[in-house]
């Protein structure tokens, strides 16, 4: 057993600094599975949202749908595209993972993640900002509040903005992981 | 004269590395000093934008203020402190000329830019959605626009976010700048 060393030689020759890098990118893994479940999660229950109130008239049915209002449309497909992109990103943070070593795929994901991070968040508060004014209205403007009616779809467009704001949380956190990784090469 | 090499070896002593590193340390510095302007531009524009209509009731004065809308307010307040970010940066990025191979000085700058590029994209997008709602209102939530009335008032907060997605193209940038400048450390 004592002979051992030479042999083991291979695999325990991480040094402290690449064990840290190694550590950070399957953090980054992790992290990127939760935003993934996170975004998508925010796009599903936004573009599912409906809601059809009990009373009509002759002409017109009383019908909520995301689509109605463009800002939330926005907010869907950002959601999709970031979370397509997550997906997309595990397959370059799982090859960090194995070579722990590797520097342009770090910067790659850097660039790609802040790019990412405006998108969503553009998506996330712009459509924080039209639930707001939903849920409150705008007396000045005599833009009244629409939950009143639609309760359940309202509730519904404002639980959706949650996983997107745990995506932006994330992505923020990604940016640094990345930066900390990229500061410890050997 | 050939005998300079030797006194000259102190103030050349710069690699090529360290020159890369100062040039994009120089490059930060302009950037900083570019978004600045956009971001301070931005929440003065927004903040002193007001419009009275030349008719009035007994009752009432119509008059609009960026305060009428709450996310205007949020817009200005993000602008605001981006722009005191970017100028207490600013000493930060001197530092990083001086001493180029400063590494934690950095790795601050990277968390605190990410950090407010997501105030500043918030900010930003939430007002365009409101804006956007101010043009063309929405016929589905019986949300008007209020341009028809408050023309130049629109033409105003319209004109205010450019310097304020201006100041977020910047700080993307500027994250980049720190990712290439971080792994490019000897």
């Amino acid at each position: 057993m004592k002979s051992g060393p030479i042999e083991l030689g291979e695999s325990k020759s991480l040094s402290p600094k690449a064990g840290v890098r190694r550590g950070v990118s399957i953090l980054d893994f992790i992290l990127r599975i939760l935003a993934f479940i996170g975004t998508l999660g925010s796009a599903i229950a936004m573009a599912t949202t409906n809601e059809t109130l009990p009373f009509s008239t002759q002409f017109i049915r009383f019908r909520a749908e995301y689509d109605d209002l463009l800002t939330l449309t926005f907010f869907v497909a950002a959601n999709g595209v970031v979370s397509a992109y997550l997906l997309f990103s595990l397959s370059i943070s799982i090859f960090n993972i194995v070579r722990s070593n590797a520097q342009s795929s770090r910067i790659l994901l850097v660039i790609l993640d802040t790019a990412m991070l405006g998108l969503l968040t553009a998506g996330a508060s712009a459509a924080a900002a039209i639930v707001y004014l939903a849920h409150n209205g705008n007396a000045r403007a005599n833009w009244f509040p629409i939950c009143q009616q639609f309760n359940s779809f309202c509730e519904r467009i404002s639980g959706s903005l949650i996983g997107s704001f745990i995506g932006v949380a994330v992505l923020i956190l990604l940016i640094l992981l990345s930066a900390v990784a990229l500061s410890r090469r050997k």
